[in-house]
């Protein structure tokens, strides 16, 4: 066979991938998995959105403009209008899912070799388009001392060279849930300013912040018009990940017509996501609020029982559904194979997404898992129970 | 700002873009324009397909799997096996439309600067996937005197390099509504085999031929089981190409496991597509052979009206919903343009996709136009008779 492409080699399989096959195992054994590995929410996707798709108003799901249909396009530019950013329907392009939205992204602004800096850790997927487009990403690590704020300015400005094209951050964070703030995000406005870079904001957890404040989206740094690009998904905000919609958001129009011929080319987003999704944005009504009440409770208990744990150390994060964990291991990859392989507490275990996966380099910092809180609270509880039972008995515990 | 990619500049948008001020003026001046431009049909998407949209069994639209769910791979494989061919729901890979297929199969396959040979005229948007993949297109020149069949073998053996990778057909052919013949088909097959490339057949028309015979998909070739990578797609099939659903095929277990990393990053094809498919496919009934029936009897109408204008030329399509027609003008471009631009028959007029677009290098061939059969036949009687008016009255006219 003619040889495959060097990309396909590079791209990185999920770090959750080299688990499955060990869950599957544990659960044929009959063991029960609860699994605290993944970013899916249990939570119901928005009535309004449910009931557009039963009712859809067409018998030929047809294809939408390429840049996504006029209303879909409108309720985008009205919910963000109503958070205070003047983004007008012409400043969206919408995508099959935020994920489209970084690979259309990554395509307009590099060029092969160039480089795009993003604080670590970060979602892993961004290595993926990285490798897609032939982006090479440089990290700075940011630090769970500082429950992984944004690394000292002094670091970016250390890796900038002439092929840095963009900075890249996620806020709120996965996996760290963490949340710039205003004073952090002036920083990087300047720094982006001084350099002349992209902004890159991947805001799609935007409503999940649990402090009761605003989010701050880099939307509103106007001079910074021209440099950034914002990440939008509905997969998290209305639980409906499996509709595949998301948008770019930016005011540079050069970046616009570039990003629309990368959408012309395959023609079309998702028809009934975008009416589904028109809907729910019509009709918000509590659904917000709702989410964020469950989610805070589950993430304070989540937080507060995993502190307990001896050696344990969870930041509290403001904001998405993840936290990233140091556990008192030494390799908390192979502490996550054990957790299904070789442990169970009365019958049941804990899948645990290990943190290695979200560093640039896996041997970076190894001590480290991420827990998603997709889960009914119930099942936290006793998930942790399970945890704090395991830490006690796998041979590899510091203690 | 930083500049932007090369990538970016160099994605070709699509041939009729051009056009579509043109026929916003002339609808903003009252004409009504009848769009024999675009591969969107008119028909209905099947009945199963939007019962399961209104009786959706969940209520969290979830990310699936990220090579498709199995109850979707199943219904494709089932389908297939239908046909006659050997394919396991594990040879499909399910993708964002067709297009999403043909992303991951030039990702895949070719390093930057890597040749895959193409017969045109072809789907323009293989160009921007190509640029997109940093892939070389090389065209193979077919003639509408042969009706667009296949190119000499030997014209293709003095194009293959030590760069060259693959050769993708369109079968039956957009723009050109060509069916490759048996003969045809085992003359790649050696081709293929003799220099070791992989075929890849956008077979996304399958469905639709008009002459009684069965679809004969490279899937058929055992010897080629590591070689051909099938693009499949529900947005003609079933007429719902705002679903994007489509699939990639392939038994080359390598090309799958690295597709699959390609679909991992974009994390999920959409759910609710996929269920109303799998609809679709369980509860087919009738509705191929009504479409094709409907398609069959606009061809012919369409085809005859057509060749009895003096000076056009329009072979005989054998499948899809499109023939590409040779003019009396030297340039068809400036043809479709003054037809929105400067005319009109009794306030009505008609939209063309110019034929350059179709071709690699677009002064190649001039005076052809791509017509898609997707509107009523009393429609496209009328739109011939508005063609047939405009080319006495158009100034560019080779009487
Ligand atoms: C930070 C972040 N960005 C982007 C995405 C992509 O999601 P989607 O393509 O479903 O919008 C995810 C999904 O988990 C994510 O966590
Ligand atoms: C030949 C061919 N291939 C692929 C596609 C892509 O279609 P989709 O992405 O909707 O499956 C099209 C659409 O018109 C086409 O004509």
């Amino acid at each position: 066979m003619p040889q495959l492409s060097v990309k396909g080699n590079l791209m990185p399989s999920s770090p959750i991938r080299k688990l499955v096959p060990y869950a599957d195992k544990a659960k044929q054994r009959g063991t029960k998995v609860y699994h605290l590995n993944i970013g899916q929410p249990d939570i119901a996707s928005p009535v309004p959105a449910l009931d557009a798709y039963h009712h859809l108003p067409f018998d030929v799901i047809a294809y939408t403009h390429s840049e996504g249909t006029p209303e879909y396009r409108k309720a985008l530019s009205d919910y963000y209008k109503g958070r205070g950013y003047e983004v007008e329907p012409e400043h969206f392009i919408v995508t099959n899912g935020g994920s489209e939205a970084l690979l259309f992204t990554f395509g307009v602004i590099a060029n092969p070799g160039d480089e795009i800096i993003i604080p670590e850790p970060f979602y892993a997927n961004y290595n993926s388009f990285a490798v897609q487009s032939e982006v090479k990403i440089v990290p700075i690590q940011s630090s769970i001392d500082t429950n992984f704020g944004l690394p000292p300015i002094e670091s970016f400005e250390e890796k900038i060279t002439d092929k840095t094209k963009a900075i890249l951050i996620c806020h709120p964070g996965n996996p760290t849930g963490y949340l710039y703030s205003k004073e952090e995000l002036e920083k990087l406005k300047d720094l982006v300013i001084k350099y002349d870079l992209y902004l890159i904001s991947d805001e799609v957890y935007a409503e999940y912040l649990y402090g009761g404040e605003k989010h701050e989206s880099v939307l509103g740094f106007d001079e910074l018009k021209d440099n950034v690009i914002v990440i939008d998904s509905e997969s998290k905000r209305f639980s409906m990940c499996g509709s595949r919609l998301g948008a770019m958001i930016t005011r540079n129009k050069e970046v616009l017509s570039r990003a629309l011929k990368f959408a012309q080319a395959r023609l079309s987003p998702v028809l009934t996501s975008q009416y589904a999704a028109t809907a729910a944005h019509q009709n918000v009504g509590a659904y917000f609020d709702d989410c964020r009440a469950e989610y805070v409770s589950r993430r304070d208990l989540l937080v507060s029982k995993l502190n307990e744990i001896p050696g344990v150390i969870c930041p509290n994060p403001k904001g998405a559904f993840y936290c990233m964990v140091e556990l008192p291991v030494e390799d908390a990859e192979d502490f996550a194979i054990w957790l299904l392989n070789d442990f169970n507490l009365e019958g049941e275990t804990v899948m645990v997404a290990p943190g290695n996966g979200f560093y640039s380099n896996p041997e970076t910092v190894k001590n480290q898992v991420r827990l998603a809180y997709v889960l009914k609270k119930e099942d936290l509880e006793r998930s942790v129970e399970i945890l704090k039972a395991a830490l006690k008995k796998y041979p590899g515990t510091i203690h």
